[in-house]
C-alpha cells in the first residue's frame, strides 16, 4: 500500500506518494492559494492528490491513508484551532478532505510531521527519544518520546518556539516576551541585526553586501558574513548560538533525550554554528557528567514535510 | 506482596512497608546520618528497613522489592551521580542495598517517585500525562507520561527546576543563571525578599515579624504577611507567582498535560497564590483557546515519597 503525504505551507503545497518505508514514488506541488481561503486550499490539495495518482498510475485503491502537515496546531480529528499564515480559525481540513477524497485523513503539525521523517528515514532513525527542531522564519518542533508520536493530551504541546528563555528586547507575535523564537529564527536573527546596523559605528561586510537596503538583509547574508569573519555578523551568530545553547540545554534538562535534530533553513548554516553550539549547550546542561545527548543536523530537507505526513498516517492507520 | 518504599532526603530517611494498593502499613525514620558518608547511610536505611519489618512482622518472604527516592539523579541501575545534599558523588547505592538485603533495589529521584505516588493514589491519578512539581528549598520535577513514569534515556531528566525561563539577579547553585528554581523556590523567594528588605524604606509586617533578624526569615512568614496584605510580602509572591506561571505555561506548551501538581513546602501555602496562578498561566499559554490542562496542588504531602518509591519499585517489577 501508498500513502499520500501533504506538506502544507503559507508558501507552497506539497503532495507526495510515500511507500511503506518511507520512499517518495512521486510528487507535485502548487503555490497555496491562500487569497481563497480554506475552501479554496483544500480543492487545491484534492486537486494535486488526484494529479499525483494520475501521474503515477497508483489508483485509489492502493491507497491507505492521507496525511497532512499544517503549519499550526490541530486536535488529533484533525480540526485546525489555527494556521496563523493561511489565516485559519477553527476549520474541521481533517473531515473536509475526508469528504472530498473518500480517503482515511490524518492531520498534525507540520514539525511533528517533520520529526516523524526524521524518526523513520532521517538522522533521528530508531531512537527511543528525540527532539526536531526546525529553525526557519519561526522556531518549531516535534517530539518522538517512547518510540510513539507525542503531541501532548489535547494535541497542543511541542511548541517549542513559545517556551520563554529569557528576556528580549521585543515581544513575540504570540504577545509573550522571551519566547524561544524570538532569539533564534531567521525572524529574530534579522531583527536584532537590523538592531546592531542602527546602533553601531562600524557596520561591517553586511551593510556593504545589502546595498545600505535593509529589506535586503536575510539569514544567508549574515551567515556568509559571519564565515568571512565579520565581527558584526558575528556578533548576531553569537548571540544565536547562545540562546539555542540555553533552548537546547532546557530540553535536554527536562527530556534527556537521545538526540536533538536541528531541520529548517537556517539549519542549513549549521556548519557555521554546530561546533559552537555543542560546546554552549554544555555549559548549561545540569548533570554535566553525563553529555550524553547527541545534537546533529536533520537530514531530510525539503521532503521531510511530505515522507513525514505519509509516515504519521501510516503510524496512525497501523494504531487503530 | 509489600513493597518496601525508602524515602531518602538530606535532613531524615522515612522508610515504610507499602501495599499492593499504595497504602503504607507501617512506617518509621531517622535523622540522616550525612556525616557518615555513603556505607553509614546505607547501614543506616538497612537497620529502618529491619526494624520496620520486625515492627509490623511482615518478613522478608513477603517484600517484593524496595524502592528508594533520592535527593538527586540517578541511573536506572541505581547509580548515583550525585546527591548534593548528602554530598555523594557516583555511588552505586542500588547494588550496594541490595547486596545488604538480600532484596530487588530501585532507585528513582525523589520528584519522580513523589510523582508516581500522586498518579496511583493523588490528584493525578490515572491521567495519562501528568507533571508532579515539588517547591521546597529547591524545585523538583517528575513526569508521566503516556501512563508510565519518564525519566529519559539515561535517566537524567525532568530537571524542571533547571530550566532556563529568564534573568535573575543572582546565579544558580548550578553555575547558570535564570534557572526556574531561583525565581519560585523557597530560597528564592527568601533570597528576593531580603534583597527588597535591604533596597526599600517601608519594610512592612515582615521586619516586626522577624525581630529585624534576617535570619529568622522563612517562607512561612512571607505568605503569612502577604495573606495580611503586607505591600512587600505581596510583591514578593507576586513575583514568585509571574515566574510559576511562566515555568508552568512553558510545560503546557511543551507537553500539552491533562494536569500539573504542586507539591513540597512552599505548595501548603498554595491558597494564598492559586487562584492568582491559574489566572497568570493563562496569559503564557500559545494556544490561547485551549486552556485545558488543570493546575492543582498535590494531595499525599509527606507520605509520598514512601508510596511513591514503594510503587515504583512494583511498577518496575511488572515491567520485568
Amino acid at each position: 500500500m501508498y500513502y499520500i503525504g501533504v506538506d502544507l505551507g503559507g508558501t507552497s503545497i506539497k503532495v507526495g506518494i510515500v511507500s511503506e518505508k518511507g520512499d517518495i514514488i512521486a510528487k507535485t506541488s502548487s503555490t497555496t492559494p491562500v487569497e481563497k481561503g480554506f475552501e479554496g486550499v483544500a480543492a487545491k490539495i484534492k486537486e494535486l492528490i488526484n494529479k499525483v495518482m494520475v501521474e503515477s498510475k497508483i489508483d485509489k485503491e492502493n491507497i491507505a491513508a492521507i496525511g497532512i502537515g499544517i503549519p499550526g496546531a490541530c486536535s488529533k480529528e484533525g480540526f485546525v484551532y489555527f494556521a496563523t499564515n493561511l489565516f485559519w480559525k477553527d476549520v474541521a481540513l481533517g473531515e473536509k478532505l475526508q469528504v472530498l477524497t473518500g480517503l482515511k485523513v490524518y492531520v498534525e503539525n507540520d514539525a511533528t510531521v517533520a520529526a516523524v521523517a526524521e524518526y523513520i528515514k532521517g538522522v533521528t532513525k530508531g531512537k527511543k527519544n528525540s527532539i526536531f527542531l526546525t529553525l526557519g522564519t519561526g522556531l518549531g518542533g516535534g517530539f518522538i518520546i517512547n518510540h510513539e508520536i507525542y503531541s501532548g493530551s489535547h494535541g497542543i504541546g511541542t511548541e517549542i518556539g513559545h517556551v520563554v528563555i529569557g528576556e528580549n528586547f521585543y515581544d513575540c507575535n504570540c504577545g509573550n516576551n522571551g519566547c524561544f523564537e524570538t532569539f533564534v529564527s531567521a525572524t529574530a536573527i534579522i531583527k536584532y541585526c537590523k538592531k546592531l546596523l542602527a546602533e553601531e559605528k562600524d557596520k561591517g561586510l553586511i551593510y556593504n553586501r545589502i546595498n545600505g537596503n535593509l529589506d535586503n538583509l536575510n539569514a544567508k547574508i549574515i551567515f556568509d558574513c559571519a564565515k568571512e569573519g565579520d565581527h558584526l555578523a558575528l556578533k548576531v551568530v553569537d548571540r544565536m548560538v547562545h540562546y539555542l545553547a540555553i533552548g537546547l540545554a532546557n530540553l535536554i534538562n527536562l527530556f534527556d533525550p537521545d538526540i536533538i535534530a536541528i531541520g529548517g533553513g537556517v539549519a542549513e548554516a549549521g556548519d557555521v554554528f554546530l561546533k559552537k553550539l555543542k560546546a554552549e549547550v554544555k555549559k548549561y546542561i545540569y548533570v554535566k557528567c553525563m553529555n550524553v545527548t547527541e545534537i546533529a543536523l536533520a537530514t531530510l530537507k525539503n521532503d521531510a514535510g511530505m515522507i513525514g505526513s505519509g509516515m504519521y498516517a501510516k503510524l496512525n492507520l497501523e494504531k487503530e
